[in-house]
């Protein structure tokens, strides 16, 4: 009987859920679909028939337990989800307690981007530290700090959001009532606003950015300099604060990495003392979409 | 026999030491001097002097352990402080274990800060919490991070510089060789150039604007509000990093909460929505100069 738990990763429509070996060793692997404005009722019926299709496959015996990840915020204590606007219908639902009663077995929630932060540690670019900060540049920037070999979570789940550290303070607006935050800076998003204001053309995508930016572009090179910089910015900070051997980046801007690391690297040296008389490591994330798969799936090994 | 230890701080030309029981009773305390300038042999010299007369008034039997506060980065694995500008000839010299050994007893070292972190934490105004933040408001800002009750060092014990988080990207330049460094725009020092530019007089001190600020003087007021505005900065980026319960200031300028705090709790209600969305505290240690000598003392017993 091989002892595995079982890793879930929730997007806005597709569900993902891998079973993973004690050792980290992947050993089956579902994809579902799920609508996560189809509201609560519909949303945990489609976990828990996905979760269990793979149970039957893997076998029932040996499972450990689920972790999912989840993007919002979780209150870990009370297992419930809080102001996430991705899931209608979840605030205040004790939608870990529900899972793991219909599953018969323990069920433990987490942030996506702290489950990333933890998979990276546990099997990805972080396997040789205890400590490391993970920054996820997508639509907007996550983040998790892993800090030895957990979760840094703060008293109520909270801690992590790296991605409103102010970095301007008359920066770009955001949604969370604070000026320049990192993540109107340095995300897709703020990429897309970046092209926009540069006159790249309508709706210019960050992938489209970046198109032009390996064409020569020098209006596209421009925008990945100063998302460079804000990222540097912000890192600087991170590593003064944290002085933690191992910075991780991942997400979609992640290919475009030659246009923004050198400027970021830069800026990051210049700002701080600790990067330059430490051996500290910014590099890329190596587990890309999976690193989600395989911190929910740590998760319920860690709380045994 | 009362099992005890002792807890050490020192500054540029004073000494103290206290015998703290493992209950955190502080049972017997000496204040000695020294000279960090003077060199390593002298400051050696006294440290043991005054740590071997604490230990003899109050029983050489039952000392669990001696811990030392020092205003410098220590490398925690070899025992060594380095690029202290304020204690020459000490940078790569194996202090802990001289100390030790000429003692007879465990040593640990611990920045300073840090120190009088894990002592509010222990035995102060963090005693009900785990994880706290503290912010030292003097002549620099200095930091320190206690999370799961334990000083949180990164890699090699620079962790907590809180003072150099970035709040202004073109702000005050630092010796650390950034700009717009907290501590640039919000300590003892930073008031004291502000009332320079201001015009208050020459070489007026923290204090002096402090007593300007209580007379109604509208431009010492102004530094305050200031200094108070880039505080509170500084924290809502913490606040959001962290999500810790409690947040803690200290030192010299914090007589002057009256005028700095209000501004900075403005600015960081509206910069970090983890600090009004959870109920965080950002209060007044209340150890005084005292917590280092808590924090010092209380290392051995959790090395122990």
């Amino acid at each position: 009987m091989t002892e595995y738990s079982i890793g879930v990763d929730i997007g806005g429509t597709n569900l993902r859920a891998a079973a993973i070996t004690r050792e980290g060793k992947m050993i089956d692997k579902i994809s579902g679909t799920t609508n996560l404005q189809a509201g609560r009722d519909r949303v945990i019926l489609d976990l828990v028939s996905n979760i269990r299709e793979l149970r039957d496959q893997v076998g029932v015996q040996g499972l450990t337990g689920v972790g999912i990840g989840i993007p919002g915020f979780i209150m870990l204590d009370k297992g419930m989800i809080v102001g996430s606007h991705n899931m209608p219908g979840f605030d205040n639902y004790p939608v870990r307690d529900d899972i793991s009663q219909r599953l018969g077995s323990p069920v433990l929630l987490e942030n996506d981007a702290n489950a990333a932060a933890l998979g990276e540690c546990w099997m990805g670019a972080g396997k040789d530290v205890d400590d490391l900060v993970l920054l996820t540049l997508g639509t907007g920037i996550g983040g998790g700090i892993i800090s030895r070999g957990r979760v840094l979570h703060g008293f109520v789940g909270m801690a992590g959001e790296l991605g409103h550290i102010t970095i301007m303070p008359y920066g770009n607006p955001c949604g969370c009532g604070n000026r320049g935050c990192l993540e109107k800076h340095a995300s897709a998003t703020a990429i897309e606003s970046m092209a926009n204001l540069m006159a790249l053309g309508d709706n210019v995508t960050a992938r489209q950015v970046y198109e032009l930016a390996s064409s020569g572009d020098p209006r596209a090179k421009k925008i990945f300099e100063s998302m460079g910089r804000a990222l540097g910015l912000g890192l600087a900070t991170l590593i003064n604060i944290f002085n933690f051997p191992l910075f991780l980046l991942s997400g979609g801007v992640l290919p475009a990495w030659d246009f923004f690391a050198p400027l970021m690297l830069e800026e990051v040296r210049e700002r701080s003392f600790t990067y330059r008389n430490t051996k500290t490591r910014i590099e890329k994330a190596i587990l890309g979409n999976e690193a989600g798969l395989y911190g929910a799936a740590y998760m319920p090994f860690q709380a045994k």
